[in-house]
């Protein structure tokens, strides 16, 4: 197909597409003359990745770049892409006043945490720092009646783990494996968070837990 | 304490403050003096709260803003104000091309799910319509494995949901309900989000899962 049909399939302007194919984002089509390349299927299933990443996921351009970039590599390196944005933001400031304290408690708790669940986490994993950032704003909010329920949430998040590690391993196409758990964990996210959501607005439905209780 | 007490214990610049005090995010200080407030732990508390918002959170000020004006109401109520923003970013274009026909037949795939979870949920919820949203994108991306796993990621948010109720229950001060459940909830995502990331790098630490098995 023409660029003006990927256009139109993929929801992708043709100056972003131009954009994707300088920047190695997007791989080229294929020459039909010298001045005309066709593209297929593959370029269309590319673009709808990148919006879903940019889009739904929330991720920088140049994240998204350097992680499909990476998509050769182990599922592991990908993970670790993945979760280096939010990261940063959650922890620029962590020496600064007394969140300071309450960051360098909930690392220690993290930790403390992984060593009960039995699980294998490198210390450099940015997940760790990651989980504590939030655990140490939800005690800074005086939220701790959440941040006191940490296993639990962790035994529910060991439940989404298989579950992930199980829609992928029915996957046949090894070289596809990085790319789709990149997606399906981006997207598990936003998907696991809007059926929470759906649930909460069941389960108080019937009035109980508004301020007139 | 004076503002600039205020700055330093809760990491917010004094304009920024000042900012907040105008648009009525936060409530004013007793006047000390005709030209001098003094605030107190309630002003910090509602600082912080609003940076977790914002800054883990990544709800938008104008959303912060009604979300707190919104928290006499009922836990309901706030859950709808909060789930509204990602939900117009993520339909924004549902008429357009292939996707439009996806996201279509992934509300009736959500509805159906609803119906056997036995869930009582309103038509216009903002997560119904993001939940289907997500759900296409998983299509659109062809990762189908995810999106036929939607009864199973169904399954652990209502296990999450329950842990956010639990949590809740635990209050006795009811006007602080909906405050809570709000913060508890965004913060609450992006811990099981990275929770969850920790247990699948631990899951594929031995190296199954990547591009050599």
């Amino acid at each position: 197909m023409r660029i003006s049909e990927l256009t139109q399939r993929s929801g992708v302007p043709i100056h972003t597409i131009k954009y994707y194919l300088r920047e190695g984002l997007l791989h080229s089509g294929a020459l039909s003359s010298p001045n005309q390349a066709s593209y297929d299927g593959s370029h269309t299933q590319r673009l709808l990745l990148i919006r879903a990443l940019l889009e739904v996921g929330g991720l920088p351009i140049a994240t998204i770049r350097d992680v499909l970039a990476a998509t050769d590599d182990s599922v592991h390196a990908v993970l670790n892409q993945v979760s280096r944005p939010s990261t940063a933001l959650m922890t620029q400031e962590t020496s600064e006043n007394e969140r300071g304290g309450l960051v360098r408690d909930a690392i220690l708790e993290v930790d403390a945490l992984v060593v009960r669940a039995g699980w294998a986490v490198d210390p450099t994993a940015p997940a760790r720092v990651a989980a504590a950032d939030v655990l140490a704003w939800m005690r800074a909010t005086g939220r701790d009646q959440f941040a006191d329920q940490l296993g639990e949430y962790a035994d529910v998040a060991e439940l989404l783990a298989n579950l992930d590690l199980q829609a992928l391993s029915t996957l046949d196409d090894t070289s596809n494996i990085a790319e789709t758990a990149l997606i399906g964990i981006v997207l598990g996210d936003m998907l696991v968070s809007a059926l929470r959501r759906l649930a909460i607005e069941s389960l108080t439905a019937n009035g109980s837990f508004n301020n007139d209780r």
